[in-house]
């Protein structure tokens, strides 16, 4: 579990506590030891299910504030809702901008998170938000792994942000795909802005969820001419309604995760899943001794305090 | 669908609104229909799945504020996790105190609820709180159906004031079990204070979740002496977790409930939905014009307004 | 005074501070010590005169928190309209939550108290509530007076379950009183369940104060055969309106309160008061050092750190 | 009562409540009328004894906001509390400012009250505030009370701009009294600035309530050699602690007050009450047609509408 | 200026006000008019000087709410700080976030505003916002002023979606620019995506600050072979430090803005200024009678309630 | 600059930051260094241009708040829209209420000033205000410069209280000039109230804006038969408006203010500009131990701890 794990990198114990449910469904939780005086960091992804997840969260966070913590700091590797961040048409809830409202409501203090699908997530809290990112992590798995050569391709204009800095760590160009109508037409033709013709691809997005948006970008990729030898790399890897079959194409040689979602799916060899414990370890282990996140921000390699620092540069 | 039926008896269309779900769970609400400058009544009981039941509340209700609802009244049935009202011990949430600020958070300004667990929980709102009662409804029901000399029976202390209160309404004594140990004992035993011996009883509770509880007081009613003819009636029924099966015992010979949770149980003979549709609509009628409830606190038989009244007396 | 006790136990001073009244009644308090960047425990029941009481401490915390207090607790060992709770008619105050909220406002950020009249009031609240419960303290002192055989006897249902732990505690059994109206009857009855006959009974409450409930059930233990010797306990002793008259009766042979109100009543050879200064010094300590309670929640003897422990049993 | 008079000059019935105590001095409320969707006056001046009516004022708007009051406006004749209005020195309350934060809490939503103490309390509130004034409602009283060449005195620099208020609606000069300490000297002296000299005097002020300054100021102005025909003006007559001794001097012609505060004196030869009910009750008819109050700000003689308006002129 | 056309197409005269300066800079407003009881509509950009902007809105908002304004709602056709909305770097503010909350603070209820920088500064507020686009308004001007054969050009990613909106409403196709970093370059250079050779353009933005973006923008369409014949349109117009002349290429036939921000600038010919207020006055309108704002968000092209509409088609 | 002085003396670095304008005017702040768990005093006059100062204030506290800074103390030297303190007529702001307001909503926590124009201002905050005075510290620059046989001079009522304060520091007697209007005239008159005649003057004020007020004194003084050897004392020096041209009187022969507002004019020989530094400094550091700051607050000669007590007493 990714508790568990940050727990040993801070070399201190995980606080217990008791999650469990009544037979109707409602959410039962206790915390095992004190909390009176203490800085409470509850690792809590609000993932499928994701209200279930949410309200233990909500749940845990009151506990807290009526056991007398010192603070409670909600580390959320992956934050649900986070895609319903504006109103796309009238009369539909911002869920993103309610749920931060909610966590401030319950005594929340502070959020950890990683790779928010939208930055201004930020502006819907008032409390402090230290908005992590995973890339330099996957770039420290993927730089052994990929071929000399790579591409890598942002799937949509949102993502072409991070796709320049995984290039950058990974000492890559960087290509992009553009959706778009052609006139007249009903269907949209995506084109690819760069160069991948004859190139191995390492195609990233900040989340996997039903596939789609990747076995798109594939086809685009493979039409374009891009070698038949693609990577894909991805913060937040849910997989849910069918994901594995529509990423289960010959040209896909390895899909890299992390563990911001706790694994549904076991047996798959195709993936991997890197851990973030040490990025979260070095993030709570600061916060607690006031130190600032610099070079969070800098998106420098950290972790390097914990684990052998790994060589970053495309192999050989 | 008792909103449905509601908005029939209140004489105007129920609200559009699609209330869908994302591939990976994520609740997608949409109002199908404006809302701007209109008093907004959501109906939803916050029961089983209930975390889903409640963000969904919570989701409308921020989709109405953002769309300029005049105004946003939650009508919540069956309100979920009031059973968590207190600190039964240390480092737990006190889960209503917390779902009624965050009812509150996102807007909503005013609830109306039906036998609420705990009436304090009223007082965890700064909100005006509706608390209306089903019994009279049960009783109109349960009126031509119970058999000459029947007993009303509390499983407990906790509802000796409703058992009194269908008492009254069906003109029948009522008595109380009570739970004790025996001094050295390990295991309890129920006493039952009033007399039942030789009479049919109609055990009450507010709600039923298991049957655990009503089974128990089943036993000790039939030990104790009462007729095999028992009847039960309970504002709320969950039935979760094999209830059915604890509660087909063959001296009970009807079971009333209302409509406050959706039936998970079609094709059950002994149970009876009772719709708290007129209660509703005439709360909701009220509401709407500004004018007070007080014979809805008064516990006198609402809902005569839209159907033909039900004597209310036992059965010859 | 209790505050001064408490401190003493602390083994601190007692912060000094001025509370005079303005010829026209109006509270003029003034902290005769800076308190800024400490924490600040504000000793104050909220008893008769309740409105004075509670007044003064909210200008006491308002006075802190401008002070620049680090922190305001208020330790309100009886709280005030308490019994405001639920709104038992419509168009009332439900005046416990409302007091809860202008605690919080002014600034108060944790409450302990004692023996709260509902547990739910905790729930009021969203700062911390430690809910102590002074029945070890009184049983302590309890066990070498009470004669062998005591039988505990809650007044009515609502109280049963404190009762229960003076039996644990006492190792006494337990009876309860009902109070029932039978079929047609315009006055009601009490009955009583469990064992009394011949035997000396340690009627119990939360608190006294025109002491007619306990006269009302001495009448009923003496009419059940219960032996003339009964001892009298309650957390809050405000003995108003004649109450010393109304529990004068030579049956009666010690009343034992705490001092959570200040003794208006002195020379009266029967009533024995316990402190609360352990109790709540001891309690004071843990917060500080940021220690747990849990033992005060399992309701073990606390105060054995500060005085010899007194063995807890009926006396022989 | 005040209550009553403004209510015939709106010609409504006054709203029904019952307000208690219980044995123990709690407060009892009870609105015994509907309020759901109406617009709520609390007229309740926070007068002595101050806690109680503030207590009992904060109670019923808990019960006005949980029983759907539309609104509730406080009309507060008397603030009581107002001359907390800052810290004077270290560690005191601001209890004007704390009161306002307590207003607001409960759900008052408008504030109506008369001659302030100090004009920066409604900076206190962020909910509008109408601060009336009673001075013309007293002028118009006193126009044909007060002999030839009456000086209208202020008592010290605060109230300058009153006595001015007066002075212009009476057509009289004004003088105003300094407190001043000279070199070296331990006890301070008033010097009067103004022509009082023969004259006859109307010593004016916001509040009496000792009567120690008015009597203070009679002496400087007998001194000055003013005409032993003094007349005393005063919205507020609180007449607490020996005050009517203290104004029982044979140069004292005549105090006036409001009904601001209830009259604890009556049999008092020399003292006018003027009924504060005009004013307050087309202040109340004009918020509920939503129309301004211009000329209440401008300090015209409003009651005009309602009684025959009084000629304001120095008796000749 | 705005407001003025604003209401005389709302036929209501502009509510008069009174917005001065103190000789030292300080803000004063007064309302020249009642608005007791009244819908109150603020329309006030907060462009530069954006601070005094945005400080007379909100002492405008605290005038109106304290003076029993029925509602508050800001009209803000330009949002200033709108870019400021995530934090780029550590330890910035999130300008637009704190805006949001400071607005809500001092009573606004409601914000209608257009074309918001980024659409998730809708859920910095819990207030309904109503996000007006101008497009549809700027290319009913547009339209009959542009050549056949027009490419609607997005200057950058961000806007991909806006420029996809002008060609729908124009009939036109639609290309994008995009700035990339060639490997190892230092500098980037500006790819165009879509077909522009020969063509004429409209190039398009939401604001134009400095012109320094849509000078480069244009550098580059002329590299990939676009006639020299380039149109301009954005939202706000702000025209600071020297964009005339950054503007004031011979390639540019014209460039429209709407009156979001007031023209600082007269004697322009190449500037062609369309007026928000039919937009806002029809918006207005039906806040006022609660009616929805559909197809405001469908994007039609509204407007023409109040003047004769334009038929939306390219030059022929 | 006041703020760099302060960190010297409390023997810190100034935490640096960068405050920066966008070309449309924009604040574009960024701390430079981690405020992570760190206590952050900004000292920040909202002198003019007063928005923008208010404002950088505003966006630094909440870059502080979103960066975890343990607190926020924001040190306001001179505090602008003071003079908005209540409301003179209808339908203004309070203004200063409002500011307050907005300070609490963005994370500041403490407000430290120095001679607020009303003492009320403290009430509308709830966060601790620890209001100093620069009185002592002007009087110790004053005491060496000034004349035997100096008159103290309030040039109104309000600041009365504060000549007094220097009178009493300075050992000299104090007047106070009256603004009064003679019957039916329409012109006020000034009348001086103690003993000027030959008498050189320390004419004092809290702050000098456009040096009307003190120009009206002077004449009044001169007048009086005053000796034309007048000094000037005042916190704020604002200097607006032609200040300068006003105060060039050749009977003035000094002007004394602090440093609160920085100065705007330089090379102008009669004015002493006396540094808040010290009483600043000596204030933080109480603030960062704990310390109390009674004789702040008892005005007393602070200061001393950092530099050479200078002995108060007028010149020989």
């Amino acid at each position: 579990m990714l508790a568990g794990r940050i727990a040993e990198l801070v070399e201190c114990l995980p606080g217990r506590c008791t999650v469990e449910r009544f037979p109707d469904g409602e959410i039962n939780v206790r915390l095992e030891e004190p909390v009176r005086g203490r800085e409470v960091f509850l690792v809590q992804s609000t993932c499928p299910p994701v209200n279930d997840s949410l309200f233990e969260l909500l749940c845990l966070a009151d506990a807290c504030r009526r056991s007398s913590a010192l603070s409670v700091t909600a580390v959320v590797p992956y934050f649900g809702y986070a895609r319903s961040d504006k109103r796309r048409s009238q009369r539909i809830p911002i869920a993103a901008s309610m749920v931060a409202e909610l966590m401030e409501t319950v005594g929340i203090g502070h959020l950890v998170t990683v790779d928010l699908h939208a930055a201004q997530i930020e502006g819907f809290f008032h409390i402090p938000v230290d908005g992590l990112t995973a890339v330099p992590t996957l770039c420290r798995a993927l730089a052994t792994q990929l071929p000399a050569g790579v591409v890598v391709v942002s799937p949509d204009e949102g993502r072409f942000k991070a796709a320049t800095e995984y290039g950058r760590l990974l000492g890559a160009p960087v290509a992009v795909l553009h959706k778009r109508r052609e006139d007249g037409a009903t269907t949209s033709v995506i084109k690819v802005v760069g160069e991948v013709q004859g190139h191995p691809c390492l195609l990233i997005d900040d989340m996997i969820t039903t596939g789609g948006t990747l076995a798109g970008a594939l086809e685009a990729l493979l039409q374009a001419g891009a070698r038949a030898e693609i990577y894909v790399a991805a913060t937040h890897g849910l997989f849910v309604d069918g994901a594995r079959a529509k990423l289960s194409h010959p040209a896909i040689r390895g899909i890299y995760v992390t563990d911001s979602v706790p694994a549904t799916t076991s047996d798959w060899p195709g993936l991997s899943v890197v851990s973030l414990a040490p990025l979260l370890a070095v993030t709570i282990r600061r916060l607690c001794t006031g130190q600032s996140l610099p070079n969070l921000y800098e998106r420098a390699i950290v972790g390097a305090e914990s684990e052998p620092a790994t060589r970053l540069k495309p192999k050989q």
